[in-house]
């Protein structure tokens, strides 16, 4: 990514929070949160706010997310028993996909210690083909749009 | 495990309480969450209550826990996004050993969905070979032994 | 570990093999292989080995396997980037009960660094209650039999 | 994924490989490989290749690379019990950074199912401050460099 990126965001820059635990085995050899977990986190705060508004079921729904594409930059360590707070917002809705944006916060800091992404397409959990979202979907999912 | 077993047991049973978020990534192919999360769970709630009283530095202690027994019996599904309460207790506390059993609790259910054990051998840091539990950390042990 | 448990078992107790390579990630703080990760080495290895052998479809197959018990004991250190051989058998064959022990050895070391079991309870895929183990699976399971 | 973008590499794309074998708990309740799962390998590919170089001793090493930036596009999906190749190359050696390139391929299939990165930054192993990359080490890493 480019040198013109900015530095971590603060809380204030994400439009909703989902407060997630670390875990013992989130801590690799070097003694911090290993690279991989950050995407775990993503995708658990991701999905528990989706399923906590009513828009996933990921048994009986008739549509899912699948993720086509994610990222991250790491700024500064995370621990176990470090209580994470992740930082939620979406920067673009499409036709049948959305861009997600996560922030994830250590205990009480007010500056990320890492930020991702990733986009999901929306897909018929039948045929795994893309489906258009539909509109109450799409108004709900605005409460995270941040332009 | 013999058949004379009892079934789960319930909240009382337990001597302390440590909460812990179910991951998206817990569930596997069959919806559930996977029976080697809860190992898991286990090492968290454990070392996060050990951690927590000051019994464990995991970096710069001078005594650490090596788990050489674990062992789990199912008896009901969780899956994301529950929130699992580990019910703690101790049965044994020996020269250099002590056997942790935990409960995990989904939700706001009473009985046990899942529970394990397992053994830790406290070892010097350095030499990686037992050595005796001291007093104080003896004392503060016994907060969670259930005869 | 009780005084009376026998010690590790060597690759000739085991009725089959499986090799499965460590991970990065499999290591934790303490600069071994997590406790937690042996069980999803029998996992892999168990459910390998039925899916190899026809005998597991987790996606169209009329019946699948779920874990009501598990346990493991530790007799000595893995770690990346170790090449694990998981020997297998079986030690019961049930009505609708399969119990699986395996045997982990660290690349190519004749005596086990781990050594766990777990029970399967056979379930019909749609309803998720017990039912029997049909005779031909009965038969290709017989080859992981030790009396 | 914007349309500039190039679709998935060859093998022939990449500098060297690195074969992992998939796991059970990989696949997610959708059925396939979870897209967390990907950058374990990613580590494991990557890590596992600088031991094997005599370029990585995570325990007694003078440096370590920690990542600072990390992505991954997919493209289809893989699942358990796939053997996956890990294609290798490096793009761009810097002072004291190194930017590596990941390919997931899919049993024999020739196009990548899925590619990543990520920037290590090589730190001094006690200090954890960035020092340079040196001689010997470039020339090895050399040998993964595509331009």
């Amino acid at each position: 990514m480019n040198a013109g990126r900015p530095g971590p965001s603060l809380r204030k820059d994400y439009a909703d929070y989902y407060v997630i635990q670390s875990r013992w085995m989130d801590k690799d050899v070097y003694g911090h949160m290993n690279n991989v977990v950050h995407y775990s986190l993503f995708d658990t705060a991701v999905n528990g706010w989706l399923i906590e508004h009513g828009l996933l079921d990921p048994h009986k729904g008739a549509a899912l997310g699948l993720v086509v594409e994610s990222g991250c930059r790491y700024f500064s360590e995370m621990a176990f028993p470090d209580i994470i707070t992740a930082g939620l917002r979406i920067t673009k809705i499409g036709n049948s996909s959305v861009r997600y944006e996560v922030g994830l916060f250590r205990n009480d800091e007010d500056r990320a210690s890492a930020e991702g992404f990733f986009v999901h397409v929306i897909v018929d959990a039948k045929t795994r083909r893309p489906k258009p979202i539909d509109d109450s979907a799409r108004d709900a999912l605005e409460a995270l749009l941040v332009m």
